[in-house]
């Protein structure tokens, strides 16, 4: 951490810093010039960070070196992680996909979808029980009559199954039916819910909030690693921009920012983003180039029915015929799918 | 609602979406034009709304029309709200201040800036014990012992106090302490957290999520109204935007927005808007004079020493310089403070 | 400015850091720690800066110390800058009213509508004889022929006028006719054009980018001044964000920013951040609330049938009823108006 | 157009609207309901658009059906348009490579880089010699000068060269040097600028801004082809959000959208999307995975020397390695580079 100075600073609060930052166990390096003095600060800053020092007298600014998040950053886990869910491995050399309806509404649709999106080669079944909506008058979800029509449909297909967890009371329940933990866009600064599924012994797909930077993202990572929990799939989903053209705008960027900060697995969410499945295969393409290790994505077999997300969900034939097309360009990146 | 069918659809397409909307328990009002097809949807759209209608074949576009919120609208009762909390009026014609440092960090420490926001003229003491912080590796609260500091305080000043909460678990416990709830900005979409404070008979500050339109800000109400808690403050604490100069951007015009749309009180939050404690007093002009119903700011007796937020608190110093300031504005708009 | 080279740069990369700064005619102040290397850079960075070091092996991070504008900081003329504009001072104790249509139609709408608002109190008459629209199908203004109009208008007024110009070649010309020239939201960073404007001896309004952070529309002054033109009024006119309740997201809290930053001084244009003539009075007054040196509104006596901007133009009434408004709030935070 | 009166519209507010409909030549399509009126508007809505009868009395919504762009949607040329610049086309099956390096700096550099992007496979040649800088104290580029060293390296090398055109007056005189002329980021909303290089017959790359909608970045195509010059490459190159971690947010959506929307090639910027080369390779990648016709890319045989954009110029070496990859994921969607 460095901290300037004002130019019109005393001695005064020069040595006003220099004790905080001794009195918090940390190293001090000053050094005044003609214009200015600038102190370096060195060992373990999470007792007195920048908000701290900045709120101090005769400081005009201070800038953070050393990158906030420890669990999570590369250097933690240089070879980066492989997460197992059944026989399935995210982040290694093959990419996985991740398909099924937003909400689960029957049995029978269900069940349908899965089918559907298993014979044309997806590796994981998404759906959704509890639905996090904007307005209360629209579908909630079946809740945990969801989760057992999803955990039926497990057996039925030998897929494994992830859900979205939105109650800290619901996390462990939830965790008894499914073999992934979803934590929502609109859930990832729900500190309690992060640390609750950080408890539990099962894979978390972490998506990133609308608005959440990059580095948001990894620190909320950290707090469910702080738990115990290492095993964290994370997920750009689009941010909220000016954009309308599209729901949100996928930030394809963040897979290349990812990859060079985190060890955790990066997959991309395209419907979401989205919100209009025309563009869906495009996007798809475009994560695995980039160097996505999943894609997770929304299909349904009559999107003109469905309960929610209708349509941005991709048709079961479109899901179909875009698979091979990611097959060829998870090859010419020189990995598989 | 309207539906625009694309100009390729077929009469097949154009009956299939009548259909559906009839199957729903709306009405039709079609209109077949030269150039395209315009299906007007009277009655309850909650069942089928915006997307699943666009989901469906020939379908180019669908255009709400009613506002999708009930309750929080300004129809719902055009006389405008009022809520009491102790002998304090919010959505009246006297402003509220609500001030009070970031986080309750000893008796010793709340007592002393209650003492002082007092004597200035505030209403309401605001203090955190729960603390949504972006790094695990932050001050995180001192929970419920901070609930009790807060309750001491409170008996030794009488002043009505408030509080965040951020866990669905938590909910019950801590209205047992405090006069009044907040849902803080990074929970406006924690659906469960709003249906568990809408149980309570609390009011409820709900402050705006940093990328949520005042559409959703609207719709998060709903969630508490539907439950049956009609006492809810509406808070605008800035958005999240490309400009670094503030911590986030306060969005003024949402005062007179939710003004027009709403019977709900609105608040504004300068602190987290600006960040930065030399922007605070221009920013709290700014409110009144854009008509809000009061502040909630933040204030500290030492912010160089505070565990969190002391860049932006004002000095209690400061806070008694600016009440008369205040006042003068609000005298000049034709209200009290 | 200061370099923050990576953890594992070697002697030889920090050499050539070293030597470039040199080699630029400045100094270094080296500081090897045990974690990493910091260079303090003192002197002018012009030649080489941020982006210079950045590309610079071995090299982490670079900060930026001090600020990148000169002629426009608050520091190059802390007692402030007042412009004169026939009778009319902006940027000293009493608010400048500048008020007109969006666009001059007819000399008829234009008289109506000065005499109106002069009527009403306004000091400046605004209108736009180049319009820049987002669509080619739409009105572009009358041209030189509005700017005869807006010439006759002010001698049977005697109101000076202000008007947009567009194009490096009109510069001249349209400075023959009005006494400030006005660089739209959408050419502030048209350098060309700042430039020339910059050889004018006409007083500029200097509209912020949609989204240009307030750093930028400083340097846009900058270039403005850097040709000799220091009579520059810098104004805020809504920021391009992802709400849509209003046509963009007034930025109130530029006005404290930039009264810390500059000496120029600052108006706001609630018209074009609103959109929509509702929201208008309440964000003059937040205006004035928060230090605003002036406002630009949109008038007309017939917004339903404006050639542009009816929808946010107050109707004269309006603006007349206003007036005694923002006159309170002036006197209430120690102004006249 | 649709224009939704408000529920407690007047008969004469109603009269009023569809008087004016059927005074600006277009026909009306009134239908009553219980709850409100709403009017159709067929015919051409440029005279009085949305705007124009938002500002009229008892109108709640306007809402635009028809697309507002003409030349350049694809309706208008549904077969898609190729661009010829040499023997290169763009918008074909085979992708174009542009490369080269931000600002010419000299003979010696701009020969040097345009051998080494030549050998590597590129087909067209950028470089620029008027520089939009943020700042005036940065390097400008070398204008007339640059524009004749390009000339020269063009004679060389065989390769068609493209060039910044940022001021009305320098449109003729950079068109007799280059065989591309390029709008920038900053200029798309420069009408003038737009409407002068309509007059050119050259090809013109039209950058889309950095907070442009994708439906202003069409609307300003429609400036240039509205003057005769159909020839227009649209370049996403990045729009600006919240995010840090890279300069802009590349937004990858806009090639599907803009695929959908018009036959106009369509290219991708990394370089000034992600402002770090680290990054650039992926998001070249992703950029041809989504269906883009080009890319534009910065590449410096010194970045670490370069006068501008250094931090996210690839080396020369670093783009021969990327060319074989990017071959391969174009094969993979059925493209040849």
């Amino acid at each position: 951490m460095i901290i300037v100075m004002k130019p019109e600073a005393t001695d005064e609060e020069i040595k006003g810093v220099v004790k905080s930052i001794e009195e918090h166990g940390m190293q001090v390096h000053l050094s005044k010039g003609s214009e200015m003095t600038i102190i370096g600060v060195v060992g373990d800053t999470t007792k007195q960070g920048v908000n701290g020092f900045m709120a101090m007298r005769g400081v005009g600014n201070v800038v953070q070196i050393m990158k906030p998040y420890k669990m999570s950053s590369k250097k933690f886990k240089p070879e980066g992680t492989i997460i197992k869910i059944g026989d399935v491995e995210v982040g290694g050399n093959r990419i996985a996909m991740i398909a099924g309806p937003c909400a689960v509404e029957s049995e029978e649709q269900f069940l349908t979808i899965a089918k559907d999106v298993k014979a044309a080669g997806a590796d994981i079944l998404r759906g959704s029980a509890f639905k996090p909506r904007t307005s209360p008058y629209e579908f909630q979800g079946l809740g945990e009559e969801g989760l057992k029509i999803m955990k039926k449909v497990k057996q039925l297909t030998c897929m494994p199954i992830e859900t979205e967890v939105m109650d800290t009371r619901d996390v462990e329940m939830v965790a008894e039916y499914v073999d992934v933990l979803r934590v929502g866009a609109r859930n990832m600064h729900n500190f309690d819910l992060l640390k609750e599924v950080g408890k539990t012994n099962k894979p978390i797909i972490l998506k990133r909030g609308m608005s959440a930077t990059i580095k948001e993202l990894m620190l909320a990572s950290e707090y469910i690693m702080k738990e115990g929990n290492h095993q964290i799939i994370l997920c750009e989903r689009g941010i909220r921009t000016f954009e309308t053209a599209t729901r949100n705008t996928l930030d394809i960027s963040a897979v290349p920012v990812l990859k060079e900060e985190t060890h955790l697995p990066v997959i991309i969410d395209p419907s979401h983003a989205a919100g209009n499945r025309k563009y869906v295969p495009s996007m798809c393409k475009a994560a695995i180039a980039a160097g996505a290790d999943g894609i997770i994505v929304e299909v349904h077999h009559e999107p003109e029915k469905a309960l929610c997300d209708g349509p941005q969900s991709l048709t079961t034939q479109q899901f179909a015929e875009l698979m091979p097309q990611l097959k060829a360009i998870a090859e010419a990146v020189g990995r598989t799918l």
